[in-house]
């Protein structure tokens, strides 16, 4: 494995590895009923960092996992983040009308369709998952998967998903969110709901980079730790975004959380003080990686992109 | 295995049975963060006939298959079933403000308590499909399941029910169904939309059930004509039941289609029809059934209570 010193063309290469992906995962805007697959494709395919599938593909090859066992995963945690967007984005929820640089999706589908989408890929996400560990998978000549992992190891990993995208972790954020709005939270409050909206999908995204690595008990808890403080800076540096941020950059509107009252780290702690934890979570997050040393070069410098993005 | 002739007692045995599995399946209502469980609850908990369950655990009984391995799948379509009704009654899809005996479920929590509870539903599913077959259940004393199929075969149902759930199935078939409103659809078109809404959930109820009692291949292609025969006899009573039904023992509003215009049976074919339609489609049912003799004395027996009810 060649270690790329370049972070920017490493996460270029990775990006475009997992779009190719997403692009064939999805049946095509013309596969009927088409309205669905168009407005599936619509929000998925739309700019993206691509963070989560990025960071299970760069724990698992550091770690000396196979990337072609972890895409189908990796891509499925991104169909989990996606229908997320385009559900918070609804009317009922933060009514919100520009994402990823477009206009949202039940701005240009209808609300019914942009509720359908989500549930679509939210469901579409299991399949992919398991698709290729199914007995079926062995006699289709479609299957772009050339290893997989076993049967068993697809199961410990929907489990982890599931849970992670569940009600203990994004959809429980997501609870929290809302009843904290225009509420005056204290910062275990704030940081309880970010560890759930945006923590668990971005742990659970390195955690099956280690699964798909065969890392040992000791390793996993290393990575546990990196991927909780990660999740957790991440979240934070797009509080400060959402203050600070150019919104061309960031492809969505900025001063959002202010007008809508949300409870976040600077509306708590102030710009300052919350720069100075996102900086602690982030330096906490790289000794975490100290057990694996020069291996987890990479891991480090997307820890650094993860806290120093502009978008 | 005792062959029940009263289906009415049989029906209310599994339902008890599943009811008792739903309840420990989901977290309790206090747990953290309670809104969400009580809204999840809230659904799932009011009155049903649990049919899709039920005949997975029919199939699996009837041919020789363990109750206890199928339990978890059973109740997973019954989740999916559930946040799919409690999507549907949003405001922005059907609008009803009534289901299962009691207001629907964004009348009480909220639209927004509704879209994720929903969500919450369907993440669950695959969750309670996934972790009793995965390494952590082995060392988990909180494990309700006493027996599970192998972790290949889980991974090959979880295909299945999130195909069937997708937008080749169920998500399709409420695609086609918003499409259809107010326009003058033809009766292969309304058969192709409850093929997908109803009959692909139905249907997948039963290959599930023949999955886990491991049946040839021919025995499957049996079960397959008969769970899409059933699906759409189903579906063609709902619509009747639409007209003519008693809304007390439906639990919710009847003529909503009409007012919707909705493309229905009865719309496109007439009331009278429509009920050969649906006689039509049980008999075929019940042929694809030979195959199997006296063994399918009980998946006669809910075909017949599928085509009878009033409710």
């Amino acid at each position: 494995m060649s270690i790329p010193l370049d972070i920017n063309a490493y996460l270029e290469e990775k990006r475009a590895l997992i779009e190719d992906w997403l692009a064939k995962a999805i049946p095509s805007e013309n596969a009927p009923p088409s309205p669905i697959h168009q407005a599936m494709r619509y929000s998925l395919m739309a700019r993206s960092k691509r963070i989560r599938p990025v960071l299970t593909l760069a724990t698992t090859e550091s770690l000396g996992g196979k990337v072609e066992e972890a895409i189908p995963f990796a891509c499925a945690l991104e169909l989990i983040h996606t229908y997320s967007l385009i559900h918070d984005d609804l009317p009922a929820m933060d009514n919100d009308d520009f994402r990823r640089g477009r206009p949202s999706n039940h701005k240009v589908f209808g609300e019914a369709m942009a509720i359908l989408a989500g549930d679509a890929l939210l469901t579409h996400a299991f399949y992919l998952m398991s698709i290729p560990h199914s007995f079926e998978s062995t006699v289709s000549s479609e299957s772009t998967v050339e290893s997989t992992v076993s049967p068993r190891l697809a199961v410990e990993i929907i489990t982890e998903i599931a849970r992670a995208a569940g009600t203990e972790g994004m959809i429980g954020g997501q609870v929290m969110d809302i009843r904290l709005e225009g509420q005056s939270a204290t910062i275990s409050q704030v940081e309880a709901m970010h560890h759930g909206k945006t923590g668990a999908m971005i742990l659970a995204a390195i955690r099956i980079g280690g699964l798909v690595a065969n890392v040992s008990g000791k390793q996993m808890e290393s990575l546990t730790i990196f991927g909780r403080h990660i999740g957790l800076a991440f979240q934070i540096v797009d509080d400060i975004l959402n203050v600070e941020g150019n919104p061309e950059k960031l492809g969505k509107s900025v001063g959002s959380d202010r007008t809508a009252k949300k409870s976040t780290f600077p509306s708590v702690l102030g710009l300052q003080e919350s720069k100075a934890c996102a900086r602690s979570h982030y330096e906490q997050a790289v000794q975490a990686l100290e057990l694996f040393g020069e291996r987890a070069q990479i891991l480090r410098a997307l820890a650094k992109f993860i806290i120093c993005r502009e978008f």
